[in-house]
């Protein structure tokens, strides 16, 4: 199954926030800076309100006996669930995939509001927001998530 | 800006599709099969309506004098932008994301509905959809994208 992986980063993240965090996300002001070359890859994106943004959760380390089924957080009041089943970062591809709202671009620099990712965090890719490919209307979720994530951007 | 990547497929897609196409990827049902050494990581995931699946673009290849910017599917009635304002496949880290409907969990088999991703493909990230992460309101996009995506999914 080993397929030809030719990924690196494309950019990296300049963000206030130096240290993982639980909450408080949606506010934070946050740049992609990507790497001078591909800076014409943005032409247009100051069209779109929203991207996504992929990044390598480069602090992350994923070991099975710990990580493969666990409660999100270490939480006691969370229910042991597989890695797949919630987004914490201990996961065997650390990759990080978050829609962001763009507030500026700038030659190679766009800026963003709501990227939970760390200054220094490498990137992989942005895509734009379509709602038609990545918006989901009515989704359902165990009731555990809301409790998780109350707080988390806002 | 080298980071450690340590990325490997998880699983693979098991479709119906065997040949990207543009259109009808709303009704296709395929399977993500997961290495069976991570099936433990599916646990719990059946109580989520959606997953975001992650994958390789595996026959995807990004050349830049053709790429870097360039009007989405070559049509010429679409505008000349950069590769990260568009979902083209051949862009630097050939990454798809695509939110799907769940509709089984056995073992380390999901069975989904809408992933447009041909058969073998490889899968590096399966994600639960958490809306107040992943649904965005109100996303303006440029008018070229209705036209490019119609039919898309339908």
């Amino acid at each position: 199954m080993k397929a030809a992986l030719n990924i690196e980063p494309i950019g990296i993240v300049r963000s206030p926030v130096t240290d993982a965090v639980d909450a408080g996300w949606g506010d934070v002001l946050a740049e992609v800076h990507l790497r001078e070359p591909l800076a014409d890859g943005l032409r247009g994106i100051e069209q779109f309100s929203h991207v996504i943004v992929l990044y390598l959760l480069h602090q992350a380390a994923f070991d099975p006996a710990r990580d493969l089924v666990r409660r999100p957080r270490g939480r006691e009041d969370m229910p042991l669930v597989g890695i797949f089943a919630q987004r914490a970062r201990h996961r065997p591809n650390a990759i990080g995939v978050t829609a962001v709202r763009l507030l500026a671009h700038d030659g190679n620099v766009l800026r963003v509001q709501g990227l939970d990712a760390i200054d220094g965090t490498p990137v992989l890719d942005i895509k734009p927001y379509y709602p038609v490919y990545d918006r989901v209307d009515g989704a359902r979720t165990p009731e555990w998530v809301d409790r998780l994530m109350a707080g988390y951007f806002s």
